[in-house]
């Protein structure tokens, strides 16, 4: 998506260890102008119309998983991660690893609001090794509901976790993936050197 | 804001404790079409058009604040809590006390993002006793910013947090604010008992 692309060349930083800092416009000020183009983008790739909610997981992907569903006209549900106290039994659990905070996290839903006929599109705002989205999709699966794809804005291709999930038969589709990222030099996937 | 009480009245739900759990429409699974009729309400009260940014704490106040960024036509920032490695320097931070976690977390914005020109509404989902609320506005005073008015959606009336921020004279306003919530029996200020 050239927009994204664009944004992610103008305003993105790349920080030692890799790390992509788009905060500016995704993750921390976000511009929710954008968020609807991108929105508009996923309805052009997946069945919206025939999903029953969007998955995400907080806190980041929180907001453009809401712009998603208020345009594809479903509900939202952001998996919680770790237990808080106004989480009681009945819950959807998976393990990861998270990559932000360098530890184990668990991810819940409430096995009320996912049920085995609900037709999922998961929507994250960034992806590098896809533990967030591996654990998103054992949710899924755990609760008997049907996987419709995977949209995500921004994948660090260099680090493969969306690459496991094309291997392994997934309908991924991320809409800017870095494969290259060094101070002032950036290249996207399907982009010459 | 008749809608948002009803809803409540009818899937809210007190368990012991007085949490009042409102987790299927506002902070879970999310009704993104109600926080669109939410983020309208807002727009009547505040001067939303002289507004330049929508702030809130992760991770539940996004989608709310997101929806209300979006319609404003403003960016929305979303106040981290503790510390990320994906976070360096340059940050406002407030410590404040978690009533969800029950521990102490500190709210961070870069001070990239927030500027003394900015004007400033700040959304939430919920308050209870208003910590987050307070490092909020902490945060903005110290950005140097101007406060243009606190939104919230759900405000727990018996903990007193709201009373405490209209007593010294914020321009607060909650949509729904129950007084007392036993099981299948909540009241609204400005009902009668």
């Amino acid at each position: 998506m050239k927009q994204l692309q664009d944004r992610i060349r103008r305003e993105g930083r790349v920080l030692p260890g890799n790390i992509v800092k788009v905060d500016g416009f995704l993750n921390h000020r976000v511009d929710t102008a954008l968020l609807g183009q991108i929105a508009d983008e996923f309805a052009r790739v997946f069945d919206t119309e025939n999903i029953t909610l969007v998955l995400t997981a907080e806190a980041s992907g929180i907001a453009l998983a809401t712009v998603c569903a208020e345009k594809y006209g479903v509900p939202m549900i952001f998996a919680k991660k770790a237990k808080s106290d106004n989480i009681e039994g009945g819950l959807y659990q998976s393990e990861i690893f998270s990559y932000t905070y360098k530890k184990k996290v668990t991810l819940l839903v409430a096995q009320e609001w996912l049920k085995p006929e609900d037709k999922v599109l998961i929507i994250d705002d960034f992806m590098a090794k896809g533990y967030a989205v591996h654990g998103l999709i054992d949710i899924v699966e755990k609760a008997g509901a049907q996987l419709m794809g995977i949209g995500i804005a921004v994948e660090k291709g260099f680090q493969h976790g969306g690459d496991d999930l094309r291997e392994k038969g997934y309908n991924i589709h991320s809409l800017a993936i870095i494969d290259k990222a060094e101070p002032g030099h950036i290249v996207f996937r399907g982009e010459e050197e």
